[in-house]
């Protein structure tokens, strides 16, 4: 079995998805969880000077999307042909559309701006976004595409607790329940188990 | 031949890299572009409340880099194996990673903001993405990732006129010259010419 090193911050966040394909696939990997204080020594020896990165004997992997696709497409997470490959990486980039809004507000250092930004993303983004998405699982039997388990739900479950957070709402899982039933999902898989008892518990 | 129609706005940003794909592949498509005092109109019937909309045989597609990576996965455009196509999967969400951070803020309404924004990002983020992003190009002869055309040059050289106004910087082709060579190479594709010709001509 080659030599496999997960790195990412103490978090789920982005590179929860990493971690979890991993298992699922039944791949030994260190777990390397880079605090913060060790971010900036770490940060050079990166592609990108992100992460996470992911290192099969020695060779680099970075971009948590791209690293989900490609570990879904080693474990059989993938579509049957490019049409439903297709449907994977549109709902996936739309989940990360919604992320990538949230983040705008919850990295806005200015904390009248933010709470200002919250106010009207609240009122007219979010709502009509996961909506949506609620609607796209709800008619996949809860997951993110192709009405069954892709890395796509990998994806979405992993950063879930991350993207409540940067929606700063507590009524998520009430006003959209299909969501939760994406990271139930996928937290329940058999081969997630000894992971998830394994792994540090995090808020995000 | 199926019936194709790219709906988007009228300018390249973000839709540009599927027409060129369409025009790459040879495909006759009717090419929408939708006015913004059209757009809420439009907006309901397309899948997630956003465009471009590749729509074949009256089956809608969206979102731009799932869109260009299906059509490149038509036309020849991708990697050989899994490896491969997480290259070019890797390099794009760099790219898009660059244009988000560029977008929060062009699109920031507070001018005052928008100013310090741009100060702060144009020090301590701009030189070292684009540096990297350079370098990556220059590594590929010209190209987002292989050495070699892929779908992720559409991509790229259908943004970067858009990605340049949004840096709002007029150095960016002096500074990381190997950028607009991927740019280059595409539209110096014979395929294209053809559309290129008709097309109107946008500035982003």
């Amino acid at each position: 079995m080659p030599k496999v090193v997960f790195s990412y911050f103490p978090v789920k966040a982005l590179g929860e998805s990493g971690r979890l394909l991993l298992a699922y696939g039944g791949q030994d990997f260190e777990d390397n969880r880079v605090t913060p204080d060790k971010w900036p020594e770490y940060k050079p020896s990166t592609p990108f000077g992100q992460m996470p990165v992911l290192e099969i004997d020695g060779k680099k992997y970075t971009q948590s999307v791209a690293i989900a696709r490609y570990l879904g497409r080693k474990y059989g997470l993938v579509g049957a042909d490019a049409e439903q490959d297709f449907e994977i990486d549109q709902n996936v980039d739309f989940i990360n559309d919604i992320r990538a809004k949230a983040a705008t507000v919850h990295y806005e250092a200015d904390e009248a701006l933010k709470k200002k930004k919250h106010e009207d993303f609240s009122k007219n983004f979010y709502p009509v976004l996961l909506g949506k998405l609620n609607d796209i699982v709800e008619k996949n039997n809860g997951h993110i595409a192709l009405g069954k388990l892709t890395w796509g739900d990998f994806v979405f479950a992993g950063m879930y607790d991350y993207l409540k957070a940067m929606l700063a709402s507590d009524d998520i899982d009430q006003r959209y329940p299909a969501l939760k039933r994406v990271a139930e999902h996928v937290y329940a898989l058999p081969q997630l188990q000894a992971y998830l008892a394994k792994a540090p518990k995090t808020e995000i």
